[in-house]
């Protein structure tokens, strides 16, 4: 009955449903309007993401996402040659693989609001710290990830949802306008502190609005409590039910 | 694929994706493995919960939910006489709709796991705050609910539960065991603080592993990512997805 909002990404989607993230707000922001479905995968890349493309949206779907967010690019992102390298795609590749999921998408649904989002930038002393405490010194001689890197997929992420057209949020950029951003919005230097997650969350509602998928606007699925009468409850739920 | 968990109830349920609440925890803990549907109705008492049945859960359902938690009564309790009498539904017959939800769940799918979960302890001074802080002094002379009368619908509802061989949750007496749980669990008298959410978090997730629905014993719905060779991805995916 309901439409379904999909969130496909990585661990940043994966874990967006901890006390205060971005994904459980939504789901709070549009109850009773619309379901929204958890499909994060920490640790992938868009290369693995491509194996489970048909898998999660099967052609032929009765009732395909009405809007998906694709949040991919933060381990793509992880250099060559450093620590996390088996997660490394190459930025060409990485925008290629965003347009086959963007293709597929469009495929099974034309109608469906798709959403690409940028990685979140890197606060590379915040990496390495908790390289440290989670490994001991020898983590990390190299940096595994650099801010100037991972600006590159951002800025290839936005140009492609421009050739697209389809909609984007640059995280990578939003989040570096506000003072302090490093240790406000990141708590290990990547993944996202509970501002962090309201600043994706905030920016994803914005978004969707545009689209006209206003959680405000959006019919409640049955009558809301103080329209049923209590000694005659039937008539609300004809109205609506039927 | 995954399996379906749902949550059907009043407030407390519609309102459990807040920040730290116990749906967007279970949603968490469940994550990659199944999916937590949320059905909550803010206001609904058993009564008006029936007219929703057939439209939520329609009989030849494909996927029917492997759980369902059913968490009513804190409406159905509120006082005859009260300034929430719109909302009451007399106990015997609060028990007869619990029951009419569980044969109809049970229809949709025999081996479905149901849970029946208590409404939680009445803060009565609270709730009275709240009225006041709401509506101003002319509020409530009369209180609209009592501990002691939605202590009668919670019984009923763990009677019930154990007549049908269903499992249950008695919130009311757990909740009381607890020192200053008036102001620990509930934050209007009525409606849950943080804590009070990890109790029902808590408490759903026992009874889940007791029958058998223990997340750490689900497979993944997809190869984790440590188990993904960089420089041979088919590999995992083959196994995992054929």
């Amino acid at each position: 009955m309901r439409p379904n909002i999909l969130l496909f990404g990585d661990s940043i989607t994966q874990e967006s449903f901890r006390s205060g993230c971005w994904g459980a707000s939504l789901a709070d922001a549009y109850s009773r309007k619309a379901d929204v479905v958890l499909r994060g995968y920490g640790g992938y890349n868009t290369r693995w993401a491509l194996f489970l493309l048909h898998h999660l949206f099967p052609l032929g779907l009765t009732k395909p996402p009405v809007a998906t967010t694709i949040f991919f690019g933060a381990n793509d992102a992880a250099l060559a040659g450093g620590t996390s390298e088996r997660q490394h795609v190459p930025v060409e590749e990485y925008k290629e693989n965003l347009r086959k999921i963007v293709r597929h998408l469009k495929e099974c649904s034309p109608t469906m609001l798709i959403v690409l989002i940028t990685p979140p930038p890197i606060d590379e002393e915040g990496r390495m710290e908790y390289a440290r405490e989670t490994y001991g010194e020898k983590a990390m001689i190299l940096p595994e990830r650099t801010n100037e890197t991972t600006g590159v997929y951002a800025k290839g992420c936005v140009e492609l949802a421009r050739e697209l057209g389809v909609r984007s949020i640059n995280l990578w950029s939003k989040m570096q306008e506000t003072d302090g951003w490093q240790k406000k919005y990141l708590r290990d230097g990547l993944h996202l502190t509970a501002e962090g997650n309201a600043v994706v969350f905030e920016e994803v509602v914005k978004v969707f609005k545009e689209a006209w998928l206003d959680a405000s606007e959006m019919p409640y699925d049955f009558p809301h409590h103080s329209e049923i009468d209590g000694k005659n409850p039937e008539k609300a739920f004809q109205q609506k039910c039927l």
